[in-house]
């Protein structure tokens, strides 16, 4: 059967997250509608990461498989484009391997969460970047994003009562940015757990404000409890940015 | 009377333009809403630009007289702020002489077009930028730009009906810088005419599509005749960035 693999694009902020939940608009089930329209049949759709209300996706991918789907794949991104809301886009179209699947089959993903620094808000960032009145320590921030780098059991930063087998994962890379008006933090791993990013940046910004050293978040860390971690950081600042496959 | 001076950022999107208007969101209905919280009377504002439906700014400028504001000037844009809409943001307030006026007193404005070009429309700037598809000419744009440089008569690209004393404005300076993802074209003149920026666009982006020469925009602005320029953009592309005063 036919398998298909799709680079979207969302602005989340008007969505209850990707999944697909009964009387709530969310992305999958945008996307499902769209995909019901061309194929004629119900196709149920897999994502590299399944983003939470108001996150947002720049290279979220997704992956089908149907038969039913006559529209040239050439065409394919144009086609859902005319039947979805105007803040998702589908950017990339392709037939892949048979084998293919959207979350098994990825190596990493990288998701970069925005900070925006300021006396006040600014009205073009309010959905997309956190704002931070006061001037963070950006050096604390780069060094003790360094101890996240590496195989490590993140349970102190993962949602309570998630239910997953293992909280171990291998972050690749954290990479923070602090140059531009817009300050970037950067997160590159074989997985993340519920909320991990987001409550890694929370932590991350009390090292930034003073409140935590990097003792303390080594600490954190080892103690595997999420209650001593900073702060889960509000979702709009956060970008699904990239997934990569073998 | 104390005369006030406040710069204000605001997301046009969701607002009927700045001027008040009865039963509609309007950026000036909100901005005195606030000041008659504050103030406990009504107070009539004055603003360097009255934008339109959709159109942004970064540095909107506005005055008003009263004596019934007890607000430190140093606490009042935070006060403002607290009143306002997530979408309207003052930046700026302090006290300025008896004679000034926002609208009067301005020596230049400077607005700024977005473009962005992509195979696909960003969700990011779908409020914020207008999408092309195609790659305009961006040498040509440039080139053509610089025929609205000095005092003109711009007849030709006001809008049709509006019944101002004068067509004749100086335009110190117009920027075009095509080296980033958004591509932007900056116009700084003394005063600008209704839709003049818009329709200064719509028949710049008719050069980079190879529809009008040069020779043609000539032609265009010569005749006086706003039927022959090009179309008007959309707002959504358009940021008041600047007013300067002496």
């Amino acid at each position: 059967m036919p398998n298909y693999c799709l680079t979207v694009q969302y602005d989340g902020t008007e969505y209850a997250g990707f999944q697909i939940q009964p009387g709530q608009s969310t992305i999958q089930g945008e996307l499902e509608q769209a995909l019901f329209t061309l194929a004629r049949e119900p196709i149920r759709i897999a994502a590299a990461g399944r983003t939470d209300a108001g996150v947002h996706s720049e290279g979220q991918v997704i992956s089908f498989r149907t038969t039913t789907l006559t529209v040239p794949i050439d065409r394919l991104s144009t086609a859902m484009n005319t039947l979805l809301p105007q803040d998702i886009r589908v950017i990339m179209s392709s037939f892949v391997p048979e084998d293919f699947h959207a979350r098994y089959s990825a190596l990493h993903k990288t998701y970069r969460y925005q900070i925006y620094h300021g006396t006040f808000p600014n009205v073009f960032l309010r959905r997309y970047a956190l704002w931070e009145r006061e001037r963070l320590n950006w050096d604390a921030v780069t060094e003790c994003a360094q101890l996240f780098i590496g195989t490590h059991d993140f349970a102190a930063f993962a949602a309570s009562g998630s239910s997953v087998k293992s909280t171990i994962r291998t972050m690749k890379n954290v990479v923070v940015d602090a140059e531009s008006e817009i300050k970037t933090i950067r997160f590159t791993a074989d997985g993340f757990l519920y909320n991990m990013v987001r409550n890694l940046v929370g932590t991350l910004l009390d090292v930034g404000r003073g409140k935590l050293d990097i003792g303390n978040v080594r600490e954190i860390m080892d103690s595997k409890d999420r209650r001593l971690a900073g702060a889960t950081a509000p979702p709009y600042g956060l970008f699904l940015e990239r997934v990569e496959y073998p």
